[in-house]
C-alpha cells in the first residue's frame, strides 16, 4: 500500500452497487474545486491506493482507466475517505492539467452536451 | 423558478440512471466542503430549483427527501451545476447545522458503518 494515500475509513466497508461499483467524488486538494464524479470497482480502489494515481472503471468502455494515461492528465491520489454508510468515495487529489475531457479544468465548469 | 439558485448548464440534458435518478454531490458554498453525495430524480430536481431548498430522493426509502425536515439541518441551494454529460450534478449549499445524519459536518469525516 502507498504512504502516499491516507485512508480515512474503512474500504473493507465499502458497499458496491447492483454492477460491483462505488460513486468516487474527485476534489482538488489545493483549490477545493469538486472537479468529477466517476466509478471505482474493488480493484480499481486497489490500485487507487497501491499506485498512488487514481484509477476508475469506465461503465461506458467497461475497463479500467488510469486517469491521464490518454489526456496526460494524472490525478494522484492523496487522501481517499469512505463516507457514513460506505457507498460513496471522497478521492483529495494532486491534478495535473484539466481535470475534464473537454478541456475545462473541471466538468462541472458550464456543460457540454 | 427561484431566483436564489443559479443553475449552470442545462436540466433538461440530464440523463438519468435506469432508476431515474442522477447522483448530486453537495458541497458547502462556504467552506468548500464536499458535504455528502445523494440522489435526485426530475421532480427532485425541480423542487430543488424552485424553492431554493435541497430536495433529494431516497433510495432506500423510495421517497422525497426535503434536506433538514427531520433533523432541521436544511440545505439552501445557492448554485446546481449539471457536469459535461450529464450524468452528476453539483449543488453548492448553504448548509444548516452537520450535514451528515451521524452528527458530524460532513459524512466524509470518519465512517461510522
Amino acid at each position: 500500500m502507498s504512504e502516499m494515500v491516507s485512508v480515512v475509513g474503512d474500504l473493507d466497508q465499502v458497499r458496491f452497487n447492483e454492477a460491483g461499483l462505488v460513486p468516487v467524488i474527485a476534489q482538488d486538494v489545493f483549490t477545493r474545486e469538486v472537479l468529477m464524479l466517476a466509478w471505482m470497482d474493488a480493484e480499481a480502489i486497489r490500485r487507487t491506493v497501491d499506485e498512488g494515481r487514481v484509477t476508475y472503471f469506465s461503465r461506458s468502455r467497461q475497463e479500467y482507466w488510469r486517469k491521464g494515461d490518454t489526456s496526460g492528465h494524472v490525478q494522484w491520489a492523496k487522501e481517499l475517505k469512505v463516507d457514513c454508510d460506505g457507498d460513496t468515495l471522497l478521492v483529495l487529489v494532486e491534478q495535473t492539467g484539466p481535470a475534464c475531457h473537454t478541456g475545462a479544468a473541471t466538468c462541472f465548469d458550464g456543460a457540454e452536451s
